[in-house]
């Protein structure tokens, strides 16, 4: 039995990312998000909501790069800090005790701890009520070896990244099919 | 040890969603993605992204609404099946025996067997190279009851949601901590 309910936005589940930025003085931020996905393949380029008042929108307004950086599960004390602390109070990095180091092409840095990063350059925002839809191009990748597989693929379990839904961090159990498994009339 | 690779699009994971559409005829479609996020909580907005070419696509833009709906791990043959073939060459209600139903608000159906369902009326299209973000705002939520808690909130392990990565079906295993856990500053 179908039971309705008023209107409400909630995608189960999302993936959990941190977002690192920088602002003109060179000071560095961290934020955690969920709300992302992938944008286009053809020019690689990945887009994530952020909150018109936050110090990462406000940060990637003024430099126009920004680098998704994707957690394992040993990172969830830090992700949940990142999600839950404001950058304009404190120093995440320090406070973190989280490695960064220097990006190949743009100025925000990488979070060593994050098996992969993707340095982005600001490719547009887009309003969306009191948040924003903000769309980085993707110009260059960063993978860790020891998540790689002897092809060079992600293996997804040495990956083992996080998904959020009503508050609450999740792991991933197993693969249970492979994308074509059905068939094609 | 950090490799560096060229730019490519790769959020792990994303989550499964299967969405319906209907053109001016009121035939129905079934499409399935995971390019997918939510977009507003201010006025509860949800984005796709579709290929332009999209059955789908050309759906939503005659009639300007959709549904998302949330599939289970129960439904992963239909999932699979509605990712892989065109709209345009079969009814995919009628291939997969899935069950349609009346929504409330808007001309598009929803899937009996996804115990949640998200009717949309298309907000905005925003063209992202080849493909488009779809913007749809939620105007009604429905929900099976037997997921439900008793305080009317989803039981994530009932709902047993798909995420989808690297051509990959996954199946979420634990909550691993609350958000706020690790505690403010």
């Amino acid at each position: 039995m179908k039971k309705e309910i008023e209107p409400t936005t909630s995608i189960y589940p999302l993936p959990v990312i941190m977002v690192t930025t920088h602002d003109e003085k060179g000071n560095d931020n961290i934020m955690t998000a969920a709300w992302t996905t992938n944008i286009s393949s053809e020019r690689p380029s990945i887009g994530i909501i952020m909150g018109g008042n936050s110090l990462s929108f406000k940060n990637i307004k003024q430099t126009r790069d920004f680098i998704i950086n994707i957690p394992g599960q040993g990172l969830l004390k830090e992700i949940d800090f990142c999600g839950e602390n404001h950058g304009n109070k404190i120093d995440k990095f320090k406070e973190t005790g989280l490695t960064k180091i220097e990006a190949s092409i743009i100025g925000s840095k990488l979070i060593a701890e994050c098996p992969i990063n993707f340095e982005c350059r600001l490719r547009d925002i887009y309003p969306m009520d009191s948040a924003n839809l903000i769309v980085g191009e993707v110009v260059k990748v960063h993978m860790d070896e020891n998540i790689l597989t002897d092809e060079g693929k992600v293996d997804f379990f040495k990956l083992n990244p996080v998904v959020y839904s009503q508050k609450t961090y999740y792991s991933i159990k197993e693969g249970v099919a492979i994308r074509g498994f059905s068939g094609k009339k």
